[in-house]
């Protein structure tokens, strides 16, 4: 049992990632569902699948962790390590579970076919562990112990590592004392903001945490967005009670740059002010190229409110498909407001939706003048009898950086009409 | 000097990287770099911002490897440790080095303003290292020694650790000897084949390698290729002699498959086609809902090949902004052969384009039958006066991977539209 945070490690095994060939993203996952319950991680280590190296990774995390977090190579074939280094470092015999074989010859039957020879192998596991059954595959998760500490094995395979990870292990973590059982956090997500303006901004709810020992802050910086955690120990009651307290002290200080409460990112509240509104959106890109509609897609279910959307990359598109006039184009440019506009307001006559957003700009890294440098982008909006438009300058960003910014300046847009707010 | 192939490990230091905020790609990019030098990766380690927890990862990485590169923590705010710790471990002091100062001051004085206070800081640099001048940055990298192993520090940010990377680690690496000296590499891309089956194909490719010494084969596997990597060691003239026959064999037996070599992916190979054959294209795209307009526009120059597109996610869409017939939509549906097939040739007639590709499909999770299950997907196409489409199967994977892997097939119909290929 500890009383106080707990310090985990985690070990990332596979050859593939230390060639330069994949970026790992399960530590991550499993670093967010740790600070989730109190849990900080002090160390993350990638190594190949080789017994050796895992042990030596295990001695160093174990020693400096309260516990340790495996994931990959629980596969069946003989690249698959993990599990011997493991039985090894803790000094325990692997057993055939007889339960295992008989719940993967199972899931095998059921697609109608035999398990093959290899997939035995997954039944035998550490003599003692606890094991933790995969919903989604047939290499189980399991714990076992070194010096009271639990090291914990999860597959790599993304999907399997998360399922495990949600399902068994944090409950179980909770379960054994490990983190702050008394932990309640709230996520406030801003947009439009860099860091270092938030931290800026958010100094009034820095005093009053400060003024709690039961509360602490936490940011989380993205290129998009960033989040700000509310930490709160105590009972329920009092922490829905802090929580109303920052919320209205966030809202009085972010106010509409503050875009939700929790996960959802700004593609998942626009698709929920969309359907609660009942309303309806098109998309008239250029700069972007589908990035914003790509993003609207992107949540399930989005066929409900998305009609569809013009990625008008030519001058020539722009006029036949959106109906921007060739006086605005030769007047003002692609890269205009007054194109912007026009381009926002065809899409919507085209697509006959409530709400149409439109993107036009300089992505670069060339292409760019004095008068419109690179990373010029405006944005246009028609809805109602409004139009209008906002510029942006990212000047400083590298493409795929103005795209996606002007993707998100995008939906903040779609955010800000649906709930009401200024355009500026 | 290391006769043999040298092992190095990587340090990524940064609180946010233990919080499950950020995704480290820092230490993908170092990896890569380092294996086409021939330095594999035996350990990758991240770490907070803090003195004892980089020492003793230091002293954890030195102990197993030929050297270590760093990255992170080389800020001018007092966050960052990564120098202290450096010189601690190595036992050397901090010393002002004016040249640096001066180039920082110049810096500032560049864009107009003076060089802020804190930024003074970053002219201390550990005694007697090697200075490696940041071209996109203030934070200067560093190498040092401990027991004749070298320690090489880069800023975090990912353009300055990268600059530094490529025009001052690699060279000063490949001088001290460090890597393979005589190693030479063809990078095969594959797609439309799974790694195994890339695997199986490869087989006369890996007898020919097994019989040469000097030759060895790597598979990097991505969800949508696979590089087969052909590493060879000697003279350069006989690498060139044996990428010939490697290159011959892996035509052989890959034919169509085999989409270059080199760096390229997909969305960079169809634009180069499309620029050399002087033609253009458009997209018409439902269920991939603009990401394969955004792959093609994310190529910098996209605008000299690519016209636009149309993201038609309703049926009226369809039928209004494409010209997909009503008959079509209703005898058919929406998921089906004909309406991806009139897609395409509406979409090329709206833009004028010499080629139009188009995409159908049920992403997921919800929205199957039993006739038409999740993950059916059309890929329609027109050019010349060919009207084709494909039918792909996707059906064990989930939304977002159903989407990519569509973009990229549609991408590989234009290859091989572009390179008179069959289209199956």
């Amino acid at each position: 049992m500890v009383a106080r945070t707990a310090f985990f490690s985690i070990i990332i095994i596979g050859d593939e990632l230390l060639t330069g060939s994949k970026v790992d993203s399960n530590s991550t996952f499993i670093s967010a569902k740790l600070a989730e319950i109190g849990v900080d991680v002090k160390t993350i280590m990638t190594v190949g699948d080789d017994e050796k190296e895992i042990i030596d990774a295990l001695g160093f995390c174990v020693t400096r962790s309260d516990g340790v977090i495996v994931s990959g190579g629980l596969g069946p074939t003989s690249d698959d390590k993990t599990k011997d280094a493991i039985c090894k470092f803790v000094e325990v015999n692997m057993v055939e579970h007889k339960e295992i074989l008989d719940d993967i010859k199972q899931r095998f039957s059921k697609r109608g076919v035999d398990m093959p020879e290899p997939n035995k192998e997954q039944a035998y596991q550490p003599e003692g562990a606890i094991l933790f059954r995969n919903p989604v595959g047939t290499a189980y998760g399991f714990e076992v112990y070194k010096d009271e500490k639990p090291i914990i094995a999860l597959p790599g395979v993304p999907a399997e590592m998360k399922a495990i990870m949600v399902e068994s292990v944090i409950p179980s973590l909770k379960e054994k004392g490990f983190g702050l059982s008394d932990l309640h956090i709230l996520d406030a997500k801003v947009v439009g903001l860099a860091e270092s303006a938030v931290y800026d901004a958010v100094g009034p709810l820095r005093e009053w945490a400060e003024k709690r020992e039961s509360i602490c802050l936490a940011y989380y910086p993205h290129f998009v967005d960033v989040t700000v955690r509310v930490k709160v120990r105590g009972e329920e009651e009092f922490a829905e009670k802090m929580f109303k307290e920052a919320k209205s002290i966030l809202e009085d200080i972010l106010g509409e740059k503050l875009y939700g409460y929790g996960e959802d990112g700004l593609e998942i509240v626009v698709g929920k002010l969309l359907r609660q509104n009942g309303m309806t959106i098109s998309t008239a890109e250029s700069c972007t190229g589908g990035l914003v509609s790509n993003r609207i897609v992107s949540v399930p279910g989005a066929s409900d409110y998305f009609l569809g959307g013009v990625v008008a990359y030519s001058n020539e598109a722009k006029s036949n498909l959106l109906g921007v006039s060739e006086k605005t184009l030769s007047t003002f440019g692609a890269v205009s407001p007054e194109t912007a506009e026009e381009m926002a307001l065809g899409v919507r006559k085209k697509f006959a939706s409530n709400i149409a957003v439109s993107t036009t700009g300089i992505a670069g890294p060339t292409g760019g003048t004095a008068e419109k440098p690179v990373g010029l982008v405006y944005i246009g909006w028609s809805y109602d009898n409004e139009l209008g438009s906002k510029k942006l300058m990212l000047g400083e960003m590298t493409r795929d950086r103005v795209r996606l910014y002007t993707s998100q300046m995008a939906l903040d847009v779609t955010r800000r009409i649906l709930s009401g707010m200024s355009l500026e």
